[in-house]
């Protein structure tokens, strides 16, 4: 590939001679001479850090890993190739590649004393320097806001965040000819082309600006350019954006409180308990700037008191999204979200450590960082790292809890229901936020399970191959906008095939659902609700979901209520993305001769239709194995209500769809509407003593043998003979009401949300 | 469930009023007074065992196990209930943990001394027979060979040999009118109902026969019986089989030779190389009964000199069954083979001990023991436990190797190449045996890949869960017939969409394919070969598998040449059964309206066609990513030539088959063919740094440069601009014959079966 190495000799050159002219850089010597590193590294951490080198395991053996990559990376030589690729291609990877090494040169420099890496990092920014000027924007038009070494600006971001840490480390040391040479020549020009050149991108509530707050901002740190830290933190005055111009994503690229900048994204994005509102994924991707910028402000703006913002809003934020995991550290794919990210991934190394030190110390993250098995190097990392070699670690252990959502936590919230002992690790997950920006799904009151580690009734995540290249150059596929983003792709209420909003961002994006109940404090009993009065115009849904252990059994089962009600009659659809084969059926299914699409439109066309059945029967069940482990659904039907079987991939030529099995409760012709259902994982099967142990369901019915407008009331009949009784309150969810109610012959009396018995 | 326990006491009054008659039977006092155990425990192993008691962690561990789960059973009571239900289903169950309970029982009173465990043996057996005579077959009617306790002869046949050891291990303990009692009213006439009264079941070579004849000889052994013993060990004299008569499976009854009993289920599926003609998922089943049975005619019959049979053919029979092996210990699933099915099953537990004892005590099988981590309690379990308390254990290093199938090792063979590295471990495993049986399948030189412990390209193995009753019972499921036994089901050539052999077993058993080539000499280039001449008339079938570790390439890659040669024009298909996402194709692909089945009989039916696309050009390329892992299979085409994309599941109401797909090369109206591909992996994802490391194929062609009736040459282009040539030798494998062969302009040389460079 083509570089352009052979010029740096002239460029050296140019320096010796223009020496004179560059006294007229705006940022003055006083200020920077001597000072750095001052950002992520200080003079004092890495004080610290040297006299502890070579006595703190985790920190010594992250260090030796990165010396060992950036080793390779010297001897491979420097490659500054000229941009021309999509994700995933050559010159994408290797400009990505190129910043993550000159970031962790500049730490090497710092903590070995060794000039080949501050050497490897001048040469290469000259490099960069001398490519920059000759750039338009890139060849690849894919994006709302191309990049200059990247196709879009997000990825330039990335750059500047990390370069900036590199540059840092090596200021003091550059002449300061070099210095001024890239700040007028790469860093300043940069900055404004991120900036004030790319509006659209920068004045914005996204992840993607807030990347671009903080790039700006952080090379703002370093040349002590106060006019670009003003812009980092507070956004552009006068952006020109049209208030109704949208994104590659279908986002409006206008927030509606007019704010932007780094605040504005900290603010509105964030609710008070740390969730925030584009979902765990891109929450774990935001993170890195988010706290790495804070850790930099607090070291050089320290007046900021940037990690008490907002009652402390970013140290909360760690702490929901390490919430927001499986048991094996992966991330919930609420929105758009690609499975198996987890906690593991480096901008959560980092918060994880930042969350430690500026916070309190918390021995419950030092388990994560035991797990994660590396830390970040600087003064944060190495806290951790000494924690870890005293033994100081304690579990972090996830609990039931609800995340609000909204600025003011208002919008709605993630409901996590969790039961853990030596049978089963069981979470439910629902969700009842607002849209979430650009990347929100159509899913009002959906839910997963997971059993362990693993997903029991998926939600299918986004639908793209991040950095594959082959798969639209590792960009979102369009199947993401014609089915992963649609209702039906997740497990709740579609009304009339058509999506939530009518799948219209602006509308979505001005409702949330409404928490109704959460009540964790009974381990034998949790219950989460919420509603959605928007969805659908003149129609309301009402969702409650109760995990249930009962102690004559040995894993949870999860009561699920659906209450819809309408003034019209409609089709209802309610998707249980399950996994595995089927084991048995109580609806007789038939072959069909050709496999038809399910529908025509709103991701009902990427669906093929394997089987139709009619209930004829007041509940159905259906048992499958997945993982070994036998799973059942059984529910309140009436007698013509039907029961689809259904297999993502229709209309899908480039096979960008998993085959992914789903069974869906059909309610046809019907105002009002209640799926009541008990999910139950209840057996084991053993390939190798090949034992069936407890393969059918514990349950012998699900009626619904109350529904008004105050009260909803369940009966379970259990296949030990025993039966169970779940009356909930549609109305009054407060937990001191008493309630009093005739069913049949009986009456019940009890307080609060529900009874249960 | 209702059991006959109160007629226990009426039992006991019975013996007492009946003690005088019982002195005509059969088996003198002198012989047995005393003597017992002498089956699998003896007198002497029980002092040993007793000595080491508390010494030898694994055996004590193991013991432990049993003794707690015995203990619960006696806390539960006996339950003998009156036979009722297919596998799976209550009655069935509870009889198969009846048995199993009593033979633990048996060796825990040996070992530990305490009556309680001789009481619940003595009890459940009064049981037993007070139940016996006044059973006929049982009510289910869908074996052709319907037992007493079980739906089949099979299951009463596990019954009777691990009773036979609970029933020695109390027979000296026993008032002799109890076992008197016992063998007149239970044992004798259950050994005669599953031999003379059930001939079909039990005069067979077989699986199901071995045990049969086990059975009847272990219990023959206890009762000291020569008669029977007699007959277990050479089968009825007369048994009126007609000689086409056809089990459930559709496997013929006779055996071709007339012979019959444990010497011809030993001489016969047994190859000298210890393969068992039937597959390793039955080699599994059928080892417990001929290990446990040779283990006691060797310490009652020494004389036989059982394990030198054959030149100690059963030794070699349990090295071959953890060769056919993954990297799990997971059995390669030829023919009827269930998934998941392991060494760590408790018939291999036995059979490594009793050939670690037998054998010449190989510390590599301590390794395997160490693996399954638990122990036969008798002596072979206490030597095995010693050795690893001992450290004396070495690695199983499981070795590329050709596994003759026949009873002379000349009916074709299994062959097995493995290459092990730090990268990779990858088996492929080529099939070119004889028919296997009745639970042969179709698929003359098919094979499968394993990458470490996972399926790359796979077996679909058999359609059955078995012991899940809500799947017929826990039986052969429709599907098996239908699609899995297919030649479609498996990755080899289909002439016409119609199955090798027509799919007729009868004309299947006549023949088998016919080794080749196989030389695992050099680690590098490791090359397998067969033919097959019979699986159509006037169609022969030459394939030659070769695993290639380049230097250059990080994991090996196969080359795959299924030559072709008929004397009139037909269809051929190819499939290769990947699991996971497609990544890229060079061929276009096409989303159809409706999904149509591939054909309508011989499996095609089960098949759903995704795609059909044409080659359009001299090769093609496919990609897919299964966990985490880019694989591409490079295939030379002609521009006509079609790839069909494909998925199971047409066709099947019950959802019986798993939903997996399949890429098919499909060359028409074509009498001569060559299929040559590359099957590769070369990357791999990581979904936590979201990066895809070498998403690309290695390969840019694959050409076919000769194909005459000698030689065939295959043109490699690498992307890296390397090329490689293999020449294949089509008519002498000999590794000494020279070859001089012109191609094109370039004259090669080479020794032996293969030019490769």
């Amino acid at each position: 590939m083509k570089t352009i190495s052979k010029l740096i000799p002239l460029l050296l050159l140019i320096f010796m001679s223009c020496k004179e002219e560059e006294k007229t850089t705006e940022v003055s010597e006083s200020e920077t001479l001597k000072s750095h590193p001052n950002l992520i590294l200080t003079q004092e951490s890495v004080a610290e850090i040297k006299a502890h080198l070579g006595s703190i395991p985790v920190f010594d053996a992250t260090l030796a890993k990165v010396q060992e990559e950036v080793d390779l990376a010297i001897a491979e030589g420097i490659d500054v190739p000229i941009p021309k690729d999509m994700a995933g291609g050559y010159t994408h990877t290797q400009h990505k590649a190129n910043y993550d090494h000159m970031q962790k040169a500049g730490v090497l420099f710092q903590l070995l004393g060794d000039e080949k890496y501050a050497i490897y990092i001048r040469d290469m920014l000259l490099e960069y320097a001398a490519l920059f000027p000759t750039l338009g924007r890139h060849p690849q038009e894919r994006s709302y806001s191309r990049g200059k070494f990247f196709w879009q600006c997000l990825n330039d971001s990335n750059w500047l965040v990390y370069t900036s840490q590199a540059y840092d480390c090596i200021y003091d040391w550059l002449p300061k000819e070099q210095s001024d040479h890239l700040n007028r020549t790469l860093f300043k020009p940069y900055a404004d082309f991120l900036s004030v050149e790319t509006p659209k991108f920068f004045n914005r509530v996204h992840n993607h600006s807030t990347w671009g707050n903080v790039a700006v901002g952080m090379i703002a740190l370093v040349m002590d350019d106060d006019e670009l830290l003003d812009r980092a933190l507070y956004g552009l005055e006068d952006d020109n954006i049209d208030p109704n111009e949208l994104d590659d994503d279908g986002g409006v690229i206008k927030d509606k409180d007019g704010k932007a900048g780094f605040f504005a994204n900290l603010d509105s994005p964030f609710s008070p308990d740390g969730f925030y509102t584009e979902g765990p994924y891109y929450q774990r991707y935001a993170m890195y700037p988010f706290m790495i910028f804070a850790e930099a402000l607090h070291n050089k703006k320290p007046e900021l008191k940037i990690f008490e913002y907002k009652d402390g809003v970013l140290l909360k934020a760690v702490d929901a999204l390490l919430n927001l995991t499986d048991a094996d550290g992966e991330f919930f794919p609420l929105n758009d979200g690609q499975k198996g990210m987890s906690y593991y991934t480096a901008s959560l190394v980092s918060a994880v450590d930042i969350a430690y030190y500026y916070g309190s110390q918390r021995p419950e993250l030092l388990s994560v960082a035991k797990a994660q098995n590396k830390v970040q190097l600087d003064a944060t990392g190495l806290a951790v790292a000494i924690g870890l070699k005293e033994g100081k670690e304690q579990p972090f252990i996830k609990k039931s809890m609800e995340l609000t959502d909204g600025r003011n936590g208002d919008e709605g919230a993630v409901g996590i229901l969790r039961h853990q002992d030596d049978n089963a690790a069981m979470t439910l997950v629902m969700k009842y936020t607002g849209q979430g920006l650009s990347h929100g799904h159509y899913d009002k009151l959906s839910f997963s399970l997971y059993e362990d580690g693993e997903e029991v009734l998926q939600d299918y995540g986004l639908s793209r191959f991040v950095n594959v290249e082959q798969k639209n150059g590792g960009g979102y596929l369009k199947e993401n906008k014609t089915f992963a983003k649609h209702t039906i792709a997740h497990n709740t209420v579609i009304q009339d095939e058509t999506s939530h909003f009518d799948y219209d961002f602006v509308t979505g994006s001005r409702h949330h659902s409404d928490r109704y109940v959460f009540d964790a404090s009974n381990p034998q009993i949790q219950i989460m609700g919420a509603k959605e009065h928007n969805a659908y115009p003149n129609t309301s849904f009402h969702r409650t979901m109760v995990m249930v252990k009962d102690s004559t059994l040995a894993k949870p089962y999860i009561i699920d209520v659906f209450k819809v009600l309408s003034n019209t009659a409609h089709q209802y659809d309610l998707p249980y993305y399950y996994f595995g084969q089927i084991v048995a059926t109580s609806f007789k299914t038939e072959a069909p001769k050709a496999l038809e699409p399910l529908g025509t439109k709103n991701g009902y066309q990427h669906l093929w239709k394997e089987a139709e059945s009619t209930a004829n029967a007041d509940h159905i069940q259906f048992t499958w194995l997945n993982n070994q482990i036998f799973y059942s659904i059984t529910s309140a039907t009436h007698a013509k209500d039907k029961v689809l079987l259904a297999r993502t991939g229709a209309n899908d030529p480039e096979f960008n769809l998993r085959r992914d099995p789903a069974m869906i409760l059909r309610k046809e012709n019907t105002a009002s509407a209640v799926f009541a259902s008990v999910i139950e994982p209840h057996g084991v099967y053993n390939a190798v003593s090949e034992t069936a142990d407890n393969a059918y369901s514990q349950f012998e019915s699900v009626t619904v043998v109350l529904d008004e407008e105050a009260y909803t009331a369940i009966v379970l009949k259990m296949t030990s003979g025993a039966s169970k009784l779940l009356i909930l309150s549609n109305l009054d969810p407060n937990n001191e009401t008493e309630h009093n109610l005739k069913i049949g012959a009986n009456n019940y009396q009890w307080t609060g949300a529900y009874y249960f018995q």
